[in-house]
C-alpha cells in the first residue's frame, strides 16, 4: 500500500476504532457529547468547528458520531428501502412507568444501576420496547427522532441473514452448497472451498484483518474500495465491494470456529443477489418494507458500483427495526400472514455452533452465546436472540417475555464489548419483569 | 484551471450539454433507448457494458440517463425530505381516454403530431395532468415508477423561489434590500450590489459562464465544488456551493435583463436558510412534505458541507410535484388551510418583467414570457405558469383550465429549447380541451 493510502487508512483506523488516545482529554460522557447542544451543523453554512464531513472522517469521530449516526446518509451515496403504498400498521401503545426503575447489576460490576441510568451509561440515541407488539417504553435522546434514518451498522447483517435463510427455507439456496455454486468468481478467494452455511454462520478461515489498530486492517481495504472513508488520491485498490471480496485470500480452516468477519455478509450479500436474480434493496422492499407496514422508508449505503453494503450500511427508522423484530418474534408472521418462512426463523433461534463461538475467546460479554444466520443466538432461559452493531445498533428479542427492543446509539467505543455490560443485563431484567420473574 | 481539471470539466462539458458529438450515430429514438430494455445496472455486479457509474460520468450521459435520472439519488449524496407521519392524501381518479388522440402542431413545424406520441419524441419518463384536482392523466415509461425519486433538476428551483416569496409575503424577507443584508459574505462577490429581488428573479450581471461548450465555464466549476461530478485529483477549487458562490465576479449591470444563471438560485438558497433560521430541507418538510399529505419522501442532492444544491437537486415522486403544483393552482390552499400566503402566490403568477426577459434573446419557444420568483410565466390567455428543468423535467400550471402537469422526462438534449416545441402546444392544447376552447 503506498504510504499516502497509509495514512488515510491511519486516520480511518484511530476514527473507527473509538480507542482513546494517549494524552487525549477524558471523553464526555453522553449529556456532554449531547448532539443537539454541541450545534453541529447548525448555520448556513456551519461553523468550521461545527461542520462534519466525510473527507477529515468527522463523520466518524466522536462526538461527531453523536450527530452523523443519526444522519448518516449525508455521508455517503445510498439507495431507498420504500415502503410503497401499504398502510402504516400502527404500533399500539401501553407504556408502563416502571421501567426507569428497574434495577441491575452491570456486567462485571458491583454497583446496581437503573434502567434510566443505563441510556446514559450506553450513549442511547433512541429505543423503543414492545411487548406483545405494543410500545411500552419509547425514548429519543439528542437529535434522534422516529423519523431519523439512524445508522444500524451490523444489525444490517441479521437482515441479510435472514433473507438468505428465507430463500434456504423456500428451497432456493442450499446451505450446504459451495459458495462458487452461486458465484463462481469467489473460486480463486479465500471463499474459494467454503460452504454457504459457513459464511451464514461466519466460520469461514479466509484472511480478512479487522483489527482497528492496524492501518493496513482489510477491514480499511474493505472500505476504501466501498469509498466509506475518503481515498487517498493515489488509490489503486478494488473498486466496489464485489471486486474487494475477490482480493480476500484463506487463512486457516472453513467450518472450525466463529470468527466474526463483515467479509462474510458481503459475500453472503452477493450470494443472495445471484439466487434471487433481485438486489438487496428490492428483496428488503418486497419482503419486508413493503408487508410489515412500515412507517418510514429506509436508506441503505451503496458503493461505486451500485452494490448495497451488506454488512453495515441500513439506515432504518427505529420503530420499523422494531417492527421487524416483531415479525421474527411471531415466527415470521404480521398481522396473521406469514411473512419470513417459519423454518427460517427456527433455524434462526435454534442458534449455531457453542463449541464454535467458545473456541473464539473475543467475546466475554457472551457465555454460552453462539451465531446463526447473522443472528446472535443467547441460549438463555428466554431464549433471546439479537442483532447486533457497532457502538451500540441492537435488536433484542426475547421470546419468552414477548418482548423486541429497537435500540440506537452513539457510543465512543466501537465494539459491544464495552456496551453490553449495561445493556444485557439490563434487558434481561426487563425481560424477567415482563414475566414475573424475581431478579437474580 | 489544471490541466486535469480542464479535461474533467471538458468531459463534464460534453456529457452535460447533451450535444451530439460529429461522427457520432444518429440518437436513440425512445422506444430505442428504453432503459428497461437496455438492462442498466441489472446483474450483481453490473456487466462493464451495463453498469452506470458517477466516476466516468455515466450518469450524466445518453442513454444511461434514461436510467440514472429516475436513480439519481445513488449518484449523490443526499439528504431525505420525509413527509412524516400526515395521512396521505390521495389523488382521486377520473381517468380520461381521450387525450392520447389530442393533435396538436409542434412550435416551428408543420405535420400534425398527437398527444401520445409526444410522450416518445420528449422521452417521457412520467407524466401526470390533474383536473380539478383529479388525476385525468398517468404514464410512465422505462424504470420510472410512482415511487421512483426522479432528478427534477432545475423545477429545484421553483421550490426555492416559493420558499423565498413566501419569507416575503409573511414579511421575514426583503425583496429590495441588498443580498449582502443577509448575507454579508456576499459582499466581495459579483453578488455585492445586487438586491433580493434581482437574485430570485435572475436579473443579476454576475459573471456566470453557462456554456455548456466552454469546460472553463462556471457552471463545471460549480459541479465541481459541489462535489457533483467526479473531480481531478489535483483539484484545489472551492469546497461546496457557498464557497463557490463567493468566487463568481460581476459582468454588466443588475437588474437590465433575464439571465438565467443556476448560481442565482444557490445564493437565493443562502438567503432562505439566513432568514428562517432553517436548512432548506427543514423547510421543504415543514411547508410542504408534511403539509401537503404527500405520498413519498423526496432526495434532495447535498455537497461535501451538508448544503442542498438548490438550483437543481429535488428528487420527488411525480405525483407528489403533481400535488404542490396543485396547491400552487389553488392560490396556495390545501385540503382548505392556506399552506403559502396567498400574497406569494400572486407575486409568481404575475410574472416579472417581459422586457428584461425579452432582452435575453435565448427563448425562442417563449415568445411573451417572464421570469418571476424562480417560476417561468407564459402570459397567455390561460395565465399558465410552469417551473421547468434540464432534460425535460417541469410542472406546468394552467388556472384557467385548472389543471396541472407534472413531468419527469430524459431527453438527450439539455435544454428545453429542444423540447418544447413538441410539449407547450400539446399542454395548451389540452388545457383548450377542458375548457370547450376549439383548436386553434
Amino acid at each position: 500500500m503506498a504510504k499516502k493510502a497509509v495514512i488515510a487508512a491511519a486516520a480511518l483506523a484511530v476514527a473507527t476504532s473509538g480507542a482513546q488516545a494517549q494524552g487525549e482529554p477524558e471523553r464526555l460522557d453522553a449529556a456532554a457529547s449531547d448532539p443537539a447542544k454541541m450545534g453541529w451543523m447548525q448555520g448556513s453554512p456551519p461553523a468550521a468547528d461545527k461542520m462534519i464531513r466525510l473527507e477529515d472522517l468527522g463523520h466518524f469521530t466522536f462526538p461527531k458520531t453523536r450527530w452523523s449516526f443519526s444522519n448518516y446518509r449525508q455521508f455517503t451515496r445510498s439507495i431507498g428501502v420504500t415502503r410503497g403504498d401499504m398502510a402504516v400498521v400502527a404500533l399500539p401503545r401501553a407504556e408502563r412507568k416502571d421501567i426507569d426503575a428497574i434495577h441491575f447489576t452491570p456486567l462485571g460490576g458491583t454497583q446496581p444501576m437503573t434502567w434510566a441510568q443505563s441510556l446514559s451509561a450506553n450513549y442511547t440515541d433512541g429505543i423503543v420496547v414492545l411487548h406483545r407488539g405494543s410500545i411500552i417504553y419509547e425514548r429519543y435522546f439528542g437529535v434522534t427522532t422516529p423519523h431519523s434514518q439512524h445508522i444500524a451498522f451490523s444489525v444490517t447483517k441479521s437482515f441479510i441473514g435472514t433473507l438468505a435463510a428465507s430463500l434456504a427455507a423456500e428451497g432456493r439456496l442450499d446451505p450446504d452448497a459451495p459458495v462458487t455454486r452461486y458465484v463462481p468468481e469467489l473460486a480463486q478467494s479465500g471463499f474459494g472451498d467454503a460452504t454457504v452455511r459457513q459464511v451464514m454462520d461466519m466460520t469461514t478461515g479466509i484472511a480478512f484483518d479487522e483489527t482497528y489498530t492496524n492501518p493496513n486492517a482489510d477491514i480499511f481495504r474493505h472500505a476504501l474500495a466501498g469509498g466509506f472513508g475518503p481515498r487517498p488520491k493515489d488509490y489503486a485498490g478494488p473498486e466496489g465491494l464485489q471486486a474487494f471480496l475477490l482480493t480476500i485470500g484463506k487463512k486457516g480452516e472453513h467450518g472450525e470456529r466463529f470468527t466474526y468477519r463483515t467479509a462474510n455478509t458481503d459475500a453472503l450479500a452477493w450470494i443472495v443477489e445471484r439466487v434471487s436474480g433481485e438486489r438487496i434493496a428490492t428483496l428488503l422492499e418486497d419482503r419486508f418494507w413493503r408487508k410489515l407496514g412500515m412507517e418510514q422508508d429506509a436508506s441503505m449505503q451503496i458503493d461505486g458500483t451500485g452494490m448495497v453494503f451488506g454488512g453495515g450500511g441500513l439506515m432504518p427508522a427505529l420503530r420499523d427495526m422494531a417492527r421487524f423484530g416483531e415479525m421474527m418474534r411471531n415466527g415470521g408472521k404480521w398481522q396473521g400472514k406469514q411473512v419470513v418462512p417459519a423454518a427460517a426463523i427456527a433455524d434462526i433461534t435454534k442458534g449455531g455452533g457453542k463449541t464454535e463461538f467458545a473456541k473464539n475467546g473475543a467475546y466475554p460479554t457472551l457465555p454460552g452465546w453462539s451465531y446463526r444466520n447473522q443472528w446472535w443466538v443467547s441460549h438463555n432461559d428466554h431464549g433471546a436472540y439479537s442483532a447486533r452493531g457497532i457502538h451500540g445498533q441492537a435488536i433484542y428479542i426475547d421470546p419468552k417475555a414477548e418482548m423486541v427492543i429497537a435500540r440506537f446509539a452513539s457510543h465512543p467505543m466501537a465494539g459491544n464489548v464495552a456496551i453490553d455490560p449495561t445493556s444485557i443485563p439490563a434487558y434481561e431484567a426487563l425481560g424477567r419483569l415482563l414475566v414475573g420473574e424475581k431478579g437474580r
